[in-house]
């Protein structure tokens, strides 16, 4: 049995509380200035509240899961408030493992915070979505200490699926690197679907319905995915912009350009379903009600 | 029977000329400063060599088909060196055809040439590679002119594979935003996938290779289109770097983005081939050979 922080109770977090609580670990999440829902999920998940002392005295893991704009100022905070009491307890400091979807170059400045204090330090990227019923998403762990990993990846015995990235040139940042590669693709994809049906569309409707036409002749592989991806990615939207921000950053100067105007994107369709007229999410809408009848 | 000039005679061109002449057609096209393999792909697609008033006084239609940059240079030298032949000769002028991946802004300006000419003008796009055997690529064509869209219609008999993008709001720049459209997904997946594994690989060969793991279990699919796309692209990527700027030009300010940075990449990798050291490409065949393993 292990005592594991899962920092914040989101849908992700609480989701892989609620496995390893079922698992029988004490699970503990700091509620401070958080909503009622938060409150509820965590209250769910079997997840108990504690302050950032009571976590650094008595947790053997801490798993950062956060927004990616808030990885960094969570793990200065945590650092700041925890330590005092690990040193004053004289328990073994936790090991601190940062989830989050950032560009390894975050993470490197994460990493460095943990240099001169007693926690140890894993960099880990979550692919796939939060878990449940049958379904487990891969937490890809990398790290410059190969024992640290092995124990790391010895908590799947809790119900989550832990993969160790090693290997040559391997270490602190891989992980989120493989994290931003993956969603580079999978997220950039939809991505570039979602703009060439706006773009199609705003030509002339007769446009957007011949790219369909000629999607469904040459190529019906791309007209299926994109019926089954463009409708889940609307309500995401808006958490895609800052990853996309991120991506861009880990592919650097250039053609990073790709990912500042991905974000861009969905920047526009979080505005249209927010603020805006919906028309965008309108036209997306109806592309892909038109491709299911051709699915 | 009908008279058909095709500028130029590249692969796409003189494959067109070759299907045109096979079903009866006599065609021209302009073979001054051109290179002894044009001459010979010209020759061997039965077509004749034949000066821009020649073409003038003679055809009914003239298919520009170049690469983008040298779109609009074409049509205004066609138009000056063919239009004093063809009033003199008196004989209807023929219809100018762009068939280039032009951004529609562009395809508007050329349009604009030929407001006040005896020449009539036809936005066209062709999606798919050059015609051979039983493969036909499509020419989506669109006016404003219905009258002429049906007469260019037509020219399917001669084994041209030719669909008229009309109905709502369509007209000339609709054929060419349909083929950015198409090619912004195409060329544009394949693009997202170059550059996350270019980018996986260089934080670690380790990481490519999880990269290649978890698309296997996670995304199947999209592992088997890599295979399939990344291989071919190499040798294009030179002429892809222009089209993805006129994508960009066509996407416009922001989200267009996107395609300068795709644009980019594409360059990156005409240059490792080309005066570099190979290594991209090499990463990349990597990639492939590996995932071939699985799919």
């Amino acid at each position: 049995m292990s005592n594991i922080a899962v920092i914040a109770a989101g849908n992700m977090g609480a989701a892989v509380g609620r496995v390893l609580t079922r698992n029988g670990c004490k699970v503990l999440t700091n509620l401070d200035n958080r909503s009622e829902e938060t409150r509820r999920r965590a209250r769910e998940a079997g997840m108990q509240d504690a302050s950032f002392k009571e976590i650094g005295a008595t947790c053997d893991w801490v798993l950062s899961i956060l927004p990616p704009s808030d990885a960094f100022a969570f793990a200065e905070k945590f650092l700041q408030e925890s330590t005092a009491s690990t040193r004053l307890a004289g328990t073994p400091a936790p090991v601190f493992v940062d989830c989050n979807a950032v560009n390894p170059a975050t993470v490197h400045r994460i990493a460095g915070l943990f240099t001169d204090s007693p926690l140890k330090f894993i960099d880990a990227g979550i692919i796939g979505g939060p878990p449940h019923d049958d379904y487990t998403p891969t937490f890809y762990a990398s790290s410059n200490d190969d024992s640290l990993l092995d124990n790391f990846v010895r908590l799947s015995k809790y119900g989550l699926k832990i993969s160790a990235l090693k290997g040559e040139g391997a270490g602190i940042g891989d992980a989120s690197a493989l994290k931003m590669s993956y969603a580079g693709i999978t997220k950039g994809t939809t991505g570039l679907f979602t703009a060439m049906i706006l773009a199609a569309h705003r030509s002339s409707p007769a446009t957007a319905d011949a790219l369909l036409q000629e999607l469904h002749a040459s190529q019906p592989a791309i007209l299926k995915r994109i019926s089954g991806v463009v409708p889940p990615m609307v309500p995401k939207a808006y958490r895609w912009v800052g990853e996309m921000s991120e991506i861009a950053g880990f592919v650097g100067e250039g053609e990073g350009d790709i990912y500042h105007g991905l974000s861009k994107l969905y920047s526009r369709i979080e505005r249209s379903g927010k603020d805006g007229d919906g028309h965008d999410i309108e036209v997306l809408e109806q592309f892909v009600a038109q491709a299911k009848k051709k699915v």
